[in-house]
């Protein structure tokens, strides 16, 4: 293994793994040479841009931390998290589809009961979410473990606000005896992807824009059903054929109502026009399972 | 854009970017995309496996700094950095070959006189090197700028001693007006990549071991050629056909001679054995200046 040139390093790399004994660490490690060869060797790729390659990367590692997740943000914007979630989760028609993770789930955010407001504080205008989950049999689902998380009116995660440790409009709640689920958020706007580091740079180099459309994020998980992870997006955003991460689909976009200040559906009196959503989740049974 | 899967991805992150007025960008962003989704999809790449990746490459930039670079370290090692040397630096035969830049070279290395010992306290048995610098024609390369830098006898570059600041092992030469060059230093030994990190732990789960044969990195820069970034490498090393890093030419390998304790090249007494390395080094001419 001397002399190696464009055309024979990547079967000596190759060789290099033939005793390894994974054999699926094998397959991907294989195709992920063979990939990133041919992409340096298609385009010819200088040393000046390997540099400014590795400049990249590096960037985008140090700009993860606790609360910010730069590599996620480049495989969402790249389309790769899309592509991997669609090809990992395909369920029977009329099952609540998937979408992309996204990189501001919080593991432990706090237990809601049914009804709350869960926005804490975050701004915006009230909004009144509920709706049933149900298996695809049309049996409603109990005491489905359900998180959801958003960003409040000016675009922002709580986690993004530098020095603020709370929980906001993110919770844990669980559906009720018949699958039912509501609460009290506030109402989900677009807002750009974080772009002050070097995704951001990436994206405007090549012309696109940071925005997502307005989504409430959620991620539901009940016995003998597969884990859904998904959004509802709100029907009219400007943003819905060019999410930044290329998340939409058709089934996940609902109506906010819009109303006018008065009596909500909990029966409340709010003093300023609300929304509320109503929307129905189906869950994929795990198989031979859910019937049990 | 929306209800988009694996099959359909791809073009619709194509699509985005369309409107790229950058040229090269758009190839290269193109060919990237095209790629690392072929990958994904070849492999079936799970979720799992994707937020492994993530948490490497997370891992990966974490574990930067301005004296560890692990992207390098992941690039060298899976071949990358020498398919793209090999590409860029095709030469004339005769002339002296490139290999990999590799991770140790530090900017403002300390400027010493031809015959001074560079090794500045780096430990290990002495080394006298020699030789010349020539153009392919044949010609001294008179006042080439030599860098030079290696690890020493436990395999280590000075950078990677913690809380050591002083230059070792490392210097700024100049050939004389006839292209000579002469300076005493340590024997260069294998060693280790760094291997305490991502990387490492990438090389052991692919059944690899992290060694590069011994070697000395020269960069050498001329008026009216080109720059030249490459290696001597030490004959008769045990890892000249496994190097972690794939970068061995055989036209780089030189022998490093053993001498008994006296009377060395410069004159001076040694009361230790040690070696001497004579290599000579061809530049290509930049075209049409050279001859000038
Ligand atoms: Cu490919
Ligand atoms: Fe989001
Ligand atoms: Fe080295």
């Amino acid at each position: 293994m001397r002399n190696l040139n464009e055309d024979t390093i990547t079967q000596a790399v190759l060789a290099r793994h033939a005793g390894m004994s994974n054999e699926r660490l094998r397959e991907v490690m294989t195709r992920l040479v063979q990939h990133l060869h041919a992409f340096a060797r298609e385009v010819k790729l200088t040393e000046a841009e390997w540099a400014a390659g590795i400049q990249f990367l590096t960037e985008t590692g140090h700009m993860c931390s606790d609360k910010r997740q730069e590599f996620i943000l480049l495989s969402d914007t790249l389309g790769l998290s899309m592509l991997v979630t669609a090809q990992n989760n395909s369920k029977p028609e009329g099952c609540t589809e998937s979408t992309v993770f996204g990189p501001f789930h919080v593991e432990g955010s706090p237990e809601h009961q049914l009804g709350d407001d869960i926005a804490n504080g975050a701004k915006g205008e009230p909004c009144f979410v509920s709706g049933r989950v149900r298996g695809i049999d049309g049996k409603p689902v109990p005491h489905a473990r359900m998180e959801v998380w958003q960003a409040d009116e000016d675009g922002f995660y709580d986690v993004q606000y530098a020095g603020q440790d709370e929980h906001r409009a993110r919770a844990t709640l669980h559906s009720d005896a018949d699958g039912r689920y509501h609460f009290r958020t506030i109402v989900a706007n677009p807002y750009p992807i974080p772009h002050d580091g070097p995704v951001g740079r990436m994206l405007e180099a090549l012309g696109r824009h940071p925005w997502r459309p307005a989504h409430l994020h959620f991620m539901i998980q009940a016995e003998g059903y597969e884990r859904l992870i998904t959004h509802v997006f709100r029907n009219g955003d400007r943003y819905l054929d060019s999410d930044a991460v290329f998340g939409v689909r058709s089934t996940l976009i609902a109506d906010w109502v819009r109303h006018d200040a008065g009596i909500a559906p909990d029966g409340s009196r709010v003093d300023t026009p609300f929304y509320t959503l109503d929307y129905d989740f189906v869950l994929n049974p795990i198989e031979g399972r859910a019937a049990a």
